[in-house]
Order: structure tokens, then C-alpha cells, then sequence
């Protein structure tokens, strides 16, 4: 098969047409440096230059001021889980957290080992199906921090805005991170897998506040310490080079289209075609409340779920890959990341109305 | 500039050209799966061949029984000199390691956090030029493993062989992993970041052997607990994609070439080339004393230190690259990994013998 297939996974998900093209051509020889592009030295010239730009791209972004350090990391959201209340919670610390998913309740597990967590609201009973409502959330004036998922891609919610604190944030935006524009001055910390939004696996972002570090009296891993990272401007060892290559090419592929007001119309008018199927008929059941609905995860059932698997099968068919939902949720996820094209939902959406006039 | 050049970094290093042009291939379009090489899902079954397929050839190369783990990790062999004391040591647990070079003090330095570390020997006064002989090394019986670092990248020497020891080794191999015949099953634990031998940066290997873990009654951070990643058979999140495919692509480049007996014959002849140069006359000074070349980086001094900028700018002019030392050992060092193609290292011996004859 030589034609590019509509790819709708979850992540690691679909990037920049354009990128994938520029990628191939530096390959051999970066930049028209002679050396290929993942054969350069991360002490190079070359290299830090990119290293720079991505970063700088970043702040355009999302508005990151300079109060805050931009970091490439590795070992994904995952490990942050733990890297987070390590860097910010001293023994026993209060935190308090939002349970919104299986990522969510990740994150609450690493930092129930070693401090004092309060889970304000969990959607565990509803499957998962909202995000809580700012009167909903009553959190404590002595936590350190909030934290919250800003998108989750099992359930396929989305918050609409950064939730109501009187404390800092803390956010897990690995699937929805320069989606949409943010608040970055609410946060201590955002964090975010690359592998959705920005570019391939294998690197993780961190924007933190500087002034929230050193605050623990805690001896840490050496690796583990966001400082270690800010000293040495974040090339403190070899950092994943080709992906931060990456995410640089995707954050100025991201600048072309403009600023992040931009991006979400965008994506906001690719989900709409997604949701305006979803609604036009009874054959299909949409997953999230209508209020949280997630403009990077689209989830749903079909009302005869014995309908599902044929619908998997028969998109692959034609051309349409990574619809099936996740294990915990079942039903069909149809993951439109920034990337994502809109002729890729188009031809999702027409498929939907064929199936459903030959099975409805 | 149209050509490649002459790539002696010390690591992201050259990878083989068929593998960099392959890869460009696949960029777009994964083994005509129609989803591109850094797009693919690592819940995949494509990505799944895949990593079983590394394990597979990793395994088949070094001869890893089945006594052993393979694990495709994150956050480089700094990491790992965490997160191996981490997995195998009770707290105040006694380890023995050897100090050759920087890369032992970080390892030394992580595990003195909470152990009993003893430095059975330091190359720190000689300037690192030399690794210890057997006789050298008094262990510890009750020592859980003895770490020491294969080879030194920094000061260019490499161990000829696994040094004694009455208990189970950890291997820090990152600079020379598959380079030549290792007796693995004389370790706990192996351990490489992938970029200098096996493919780009961002991808940490760790073969483990299974009967050492559970031994600390310890809890560990869900990310940095082996067992964690032995679960879920080195998938428990998203691996570096990418990096896993490319070291994929050079390990059956290896095996193309033959075992490693073949690999270790054809780095033997490529550094005899440079040393033969380094040895024919005293306008060079070779850093590392003889029983401790490594043949994998280079390291020497001109007689007249003077030149040495000289050197490395009047190569970079003649397409040779990364030639400069270390910045805490100086001179000048020839990385030379697997991938080094001879006619890099020939290319690197004309210019040395017109640069001697010129300024000599």
C-alpha cells in the first residue's frame, strides 16, 4: 500500500505532513551540516540552536513568561506523576487532585506514597463521562497544588477552562497541550507527553515556575530533579535529540498557522464535524456529556454495540485506522490531534453516513 | 554542503547510511503499512513485531538467556545509575564500584544516597588513563553486585575483559554494548543508553536478570521499579517509538555482519589503524595506556598542545568532525563506534600523517 492511511490513534498519533517530508530530506545531513539528524552531536552548536528554538517557540505559544523553565524530558507523563509532588510537596504535604481517568488516577497513586492527597471529585462512578464544574470543586488553602488532566483521551472529556483554585495548578496536558490557548500563569507545573499534539514519543515537556522548586528540603535522584535540568538548560545528559528535532519543526509548523486562537478554531471546527454526526442520528451514542466534550478525543458507541467491531473492521477497509476504543471504555475513539487533517474527518464522517444507512 | 561528513562525535554518533536511508523510506509509511514510522500506535501490532523483534536480536547477539529481561527504558544510563541500586540494594545494602572516569563518579555519587558504597579502585590520580587488572580489586563478599563502566568515553579505555569478582557485576555498557562478546550471564544487570553503539539517543537498554529483583522489600516509584516495565513486557507506557525502531534496524545491521566475534574483529582492525598512526611517531601523545585502549574512543594529545585547535580546525575543513576532546581531558578524540565506516577512520589517518608532515 503505498497511499497514507487516515490514521486516528490515540497517540503516538499522525504529525505534519510537511514535517515528515522535511524529516526525510535532514536525515542524512541536517540543515546541510553533513551530518544526519540523529548522527549530531547534542553538545553541538547545531543542535543547541534547535534546542533553543523550541523552546522559544514554546513561550510564543502558550505565553510562557520568564518566571517559568521550559524542560525536554524523558520517561513521559508517567514519570512526571512522581517527578512532580518529589520537586514540590514536602513530606506529608497537602495536594489535591481531580479524578478524571485512568491517567488521572495514576497520577494520584504515585503521589499518595510519600504525601497527604485529597481527591476533591472523582467521575469514576459516571464512566468517566464529565469534568467537574467549578462549584463542584472545594479545595484546600493549604495545598501545594491541583491537579487536574486537562484532556483525557480514554473517556474523551475536556475541561473547558483551567479549573477554579485558590492554589496553584498543576496540569497533565499531554493530550491537548497547544490545542488551544492556556492560562500558564495559574500553574506551577504543566507537563505533557509530546506523543499527541507535538510531535513524536520519547519526549516530555515540562513548563515549571521556578519559584515553587527548593521548597521541600528533600534530597532527590539527581535525574529527578527538575534543577539538575534548569542548570544545565535542560542538556544536563543526552537528551532524545530527533525528537525535540521534531517537536521544534511541529511548533513552527504550529506558528504557520498562527497563534493558539487559531489553532482551536481549527480545531474546534474539525470536532464540530465529528459531533454534528454524532448528533444527527440515534444510531450512534456519544460517550462524554455535551459540556465536556473533548475536541481531541472523540468517543462513542454505537447504539447496537454488536455493530462495533464491524465498524472498526470495515473503516480499516477503507482507508481509516485507529478507531477502536480503549479497552476500559470499548465503543469507537477517533483521536484529531492539531495534526490531524481535516479531509481525515471528512472522510471519517462520510463513512459514518454510509454505515449507518447500511446498518441503520 | 551535499555530502556527508567524516562523523567521529562521541555520541549521538554516525549510524550506518543503510539504515539512515531506510528510515528515510519508512518516515512516511511504515513497511507500506500507510501509517509513517513516528505515527504508528505502540499498541500496534506493527510496533509490537517490532520491539519483539529487538529484543529478539539483542538477545541472539550478546546470548541472553532466558534468565534475563530486555527492557527498552528512558532517560539515559544517568538514569539507570539511580535505578539499578534502587531495584537491588536493601537500604544501607553494600555495593563495590570502580571509579575509571565520570561516568563511574555519577554512578557512585546516585548510589551513596542509600547505600554502602566501597570504590574498590580510582583512576582519578592517573588521569583516568587506565582501568584496574584483576589482581587490583579486592571485593566485597557481601557486596549485592560490583558496577563498573565497560569504557570510558571521556578518557578513551575500555576494559579487555569482565573483571573478577566473587559476586554478580553491573555493567554500565553504554559506549561499547555489541561492540565484541560480552559473558552476560556473569551480570545482574546490563545496562546502555543506545545512542553511541545501537541507534539515535533517547532510548536506554537494560537487560536484567530476574532472580536479583524483589530482594529490597523497598517501595518504588511505579516508573522506576524494573518489574514494572517486566509486566507489561517493556510497553507499561509509551516507549520512544522511533529510537526503538531504529535500534531494531542497526541490531539486524549487526547481524548482518555476523556475531559478535565478526563486529569485534572489524573495530579490532579500525582502531589498529588509528593507533598504528598514533603509535608510528612521537609528534602524537596517546592518552590511554596500551592495555587500556579502547577501540571504540580514541584519545591523544599532540606533543605540542599548541597545535591541537589547529587540528581540529584545519579537519573540520577536510570534512572530518568531533575531533575535539572532552573538554576535562582536552586533546583531541576519535569516536569510532560500530557504525564508523573504515573509510572514516582512513580518512582520519591521511589527514593525521599531512598534518604531521605540514607541522611537524
Amino acid at each position: 500500500m503505498s497511499a497514507r492511511l487516515h490514521n486516528f490513534y490515540a497517540g503516538p498519533a499522525v504529525l505534519p505532513a510537511s514535517v515528515v517530508e522535511e524529516l526525510g530530506n535532514e536525515l542524512p545531513n541536517f540543515g546541510g551540516s553533513g551530518v544526519g539528524l540523529m548522527e549530531i552531536s547534542h553538545r553541538s552548536a547545531t543542535f543547541d540552536a534547535v534546542v533553543r528554538s523550541a523552546q522559544s517557540r514554546l513561550r510564543r505559544l502558550l505565553g510562557i513568561s520568564e518566571d517559568y523553565e521550559v524542560l525536554f524530558l524523558q520517561g513521559g507523563a508517567s514519570m512526571q506523576f512522581y517527578q512532580v509532588p518529589l520537586n514540590l510537596v514536602p513530606n506529608g504535604g497537602a495536594v489535591d487532585y481531580v479524578d478524571t481517568g485512568a491517567w488521572s488516577t495514576k497520577a494520584i497513586k504515585e503521589a499518595k506514597a510519600f504525601t497527604d492527597v485529597e481527591v476533591l471529585w472523582s467521575g469514576k462512578d459516571g464512566g468517566y463521562s464529565s469534568v467537574p464544574q467549578d462549584d463542584e470543586l472545594e479545595g484546600r488553602s493549604e495545598a501545594v497544588y491541583l491537579h487536574y488532566t486537562t484532556n483525557n483521551t480514554i473517556a474523551g472529556t475536556q475541561y473547558r477552562a483551567e479549573p477554579a483554585a485558590s492554589v496553584p495548578l498543576v496540569a497533565d496536558a499531554s493530550s491537548d497541550i497547544c490545542s488551544r490557548p492556556m492560562d500558564v500563569s495559574r500553574h506551577a507545573v504543566i507537563y505533557a507527553g509530546a506523543q499527541k499534539n507535538l510531535g513524536p514519543s520519547g519526549v516530555t515537556i515540562v513548563i515549571v515556575r521556578r519559584d515553587v522548586l527548593g521548597q521541600t528540603g528533600r534530597a532527590m535522584p539527581t535525574m529527578l530533579n527538575y534543577q539538575t535540568h534548569i542548570d544545565k538548560a535542560t542538556l544536563f545528559n543526552t537528551p532524545n535529540t530527533l525528537g525535540i528535532f521534531v517537536v521544534e519543526r511541529v511548533l513552527a509548523w504550529l506558528e504557520g498557522i498562527g497563534d493558539l486562537n487559531d489553532v482551536a478554531a481549527r480545531n474546534a471546527e474539525k470536532g464540530g464535524l465529528l459531533y454534528g454526526e454524532l448528533d444527527r442520528t440515534g444510531f450512534w451514542q456519544p460517550h462524554a456529556e455535551v459540556n465536556a466534550r473533548s475536541l481531541m478525543n472523540v468517543t462513542w458507541r454505537i447504539a447496537n454495540p454488536s455493530l462495533e467491531s464491524t465498524f472498526v473492521e470495515a473503516a480499516a477497509g477503507e482507508g481509516l485506522v485507529g478507531l477502536k476504543g480503549h479497552r476500559s471504555v470499548g465503543g469507537l475513539r477517533a483521536s484529531i490531534y492539531n495534526a490531524c487533517p481535516r479531509e481525515s474527518i471528512e472522510a471519517l464522517v462520510g463513512f459514518m453516513k454510509e454505515f449507518e444507512r447500511t446498518h441503520g
